[in-house]
């Protein structure tokens, strides 16, 4: 077995986690003596041991001298658990290979430094980029201090994602919506707008059974159309319910799981960068939309999406229907926005695209 | 080697005439004796041999008692060549396994029931749908007396066609539009419209090194907008201008290669219907149909469409942009038109779909 074998080994027991180690990123660890692999770890929530102790404590003496693959550096500074560079080090472990560094560029390399200081052989960047990728919400609250912003669409392969009179449900099939709520799961935020919202009395909670804890709700509803009898706020899940000081005072009194946040604002319109440096304070790494045309529009203007979500059904809705992105008209075609397709795959009778904007830099 | 697999091979040969058949079938025959294939051959161009004949020519005697697997049906008329049927017949091949039968209603089974006379033993339906797949124009063209119409749709992943000024160069890639020239090339027609001739300067030529002979230019110009100068007519290969009855006479010179058909027409538009099966008499099995979204909606509309090739490219072109088809407007999302993606791949930077509409009623 490789250094690439073992590790990807590490990354899928690290990605067991995708549904409840937010904030914390995801992390495995697979330990190796004589080439056979002795302890196995991933960090599963928060508060709990990090994937290194799992992986000691199965390895037991076998772990002295052997060799540890871990998706992610171990910390080592003392937060809710004790330090996982010391724990490798008490347990003679004699070369750590790691993926990534941690992405805290306060704390990047003294994971690294301190193994090395106690004698250990320390090898970074084994599959780093699928390592990053895996962690993009936690690395992008980390280096950014802002989200990973997914916005997901739904439209007919002609582009449309309503019908001239708004009619939308459903537009994509069982599957694919499955995917949605799976997508919602692992995810710390759904983002949404009142008129969503109200076009299809939607909850916006993750109704699949792997969820280990419903997304924050973060609704913008600038000119107050929302009231506490909408379905939304039937869920017990918390809600941030995003006003700005324009907003209409109606003495509104909201369920105890709602909380009501001012935003900064411009022209009535919530100062969207503010609004996701907010949720980065809240400790959210992803960030889920699901909205109309013109807050995508809004979010790709500010160049706030980090990816697309895009699913595309077998129908045509004809050229009267509505569009996906509302966005200041240009008269060329070099000046389109671009994205680059990452991954395309049928899902159902549908197509699930994923995208990311090409910014013409690379990553 | 089983039935199939020998079948296969037959299919990958007749596949070597899918530029150059038209409006013959493509067909291929392999020839196996005691486990080893001793004749293959392929059916290249109107008016040279079948691929029996030329399978048959390469197993000399050791056709006696062998084995031919035949995509199409043998023939049992005297053409421009004599009847393939006696030709297996005389060589004393002693079975004959077949993908399909012949879609001409006129002549299928005929084949079969000479060689049975014969005391050959013939099995028939051995990877039947994917020879049908292959010869789908053939088919169409035998079964509804008209061409296997295909639409050509590129489109941004927000589903628009040209940009709110008219642009739409290049929307797509280099390698989704050599694909197109090479749908063109393997086509027995190309379809368009005047006003699409105009927006592009378009020639509509397959300009491929594979295309063999340029695909007939139908070109719908009830309104009579086109003038001799465009570059569709400064290249030689034939030209069919449809008009109505209605379109005024200029008294227009047009060069040779140019005929000018007057097609049945309601309301000065032209009937499509009676299009289509002009283009059947004139023996087009496959048409490849690159419109806006005026045409490809009442191509649509008419049910004349067959299969959708529809080029995504990564890019934005918001909500202002133009659509993909005009149909009429409707209210309930369960009335929209629908289709079934049958294939689905990256193509360069883009996507190409493939789709055929859902009738409901399978094939």
């Amino acid at each position: 077995m490789t250094h690439q074998q073992y590790m990807q080994m590490a990354l899928d027991l690290a990605a067991r986690g995708s549904y409840s180690t937010a904030p914390n990123p995801q992390v495995g660890c697979i330990i190796v003596a004589d080439g056979q692999v002795v302890g196995r770890g991933w960090h599963e929530r928060p508060g709990e041991p990090h994937a290194e102790v799992y992986a000691l404590r199965e390895a037991g003496a076998l772990a002295s001298g052997a060799t540890a693959y871990v998706t992610l550096e171990p910390c080592s500074h003392f937060g809710r658990t004790p330090p996982c560079a010391d724990a490798l080090i008490d347990a003679a472990i004699s070369r750590v290979v790691i993926a990534q560094l941690d992405p805290n560029p306060l704390v990047a390399g003294r994971g690294v430094e301190k193994l090395k200081a106690a004698g250990i052989a320390v090898e970074v960047g084994v599959l780093e980029s699928a390592a990053r990728t895996m962690n993009c919400g936690f690395r992008s609250r980390m280096e950014r201090g802002r989200p990973w912003l997914r916005v997901k669409l739904a439209a007919t392969v002609d582009g449309r994602t309503a019908l001239a009179n708004g009619a939308s449900q459903w537009i994509t099939g069982t599957a694919a919506r499955a995917d949605v709520h799976d997508f919602r799961a692992r995810s710390g935020a759904i983002l949404s707008t009142a008129r969503t919202v109200l076009r299809d009395n939607a909850r916006l909670t993750a109704r699949t059974e792997r969820c280990e804890q419903q997304p924050l709700r973060v609704i913008i509803d600038s000119q107050g159309l929302l009231e506490p009898t909408a379905s939304l706020f039937q869920e017990s899940s918390p809600i941030l319910l995003v006003q700005t000081a324009a907003t209409p005072d109606r003495a509104v009194q909201w369920p105890q799981h709602v909380e009501v946040w001012t935003a900064p604002s411009t022209e009535r319109r919530v100062d969207l960068q503010a609004l996701v440096a907010e949720l980065g304070r809240r400790q959210i790494n992803d960030v889920w939309t699901e909205c109309g045309a013109e807050l995508a529009g809004s979010l790709m203007q500010e160049g706030l999406i980090d990816e697309w979500v895009i699913y595309v059904a077998p129908k045509f809705f004809g050229a009267t229907g509505r569009g996906l992105v509302e966005i200041p008209i240009f008269s060329n075609i070099a000046d389109a926005p671009k994205c680059i397709f990452t991954d395309v795959r049928q899902i159902g009778a549908d197509i699930r695209i994923i995208a990311k904007p090409d910014t013409g830099l690379g990553e």
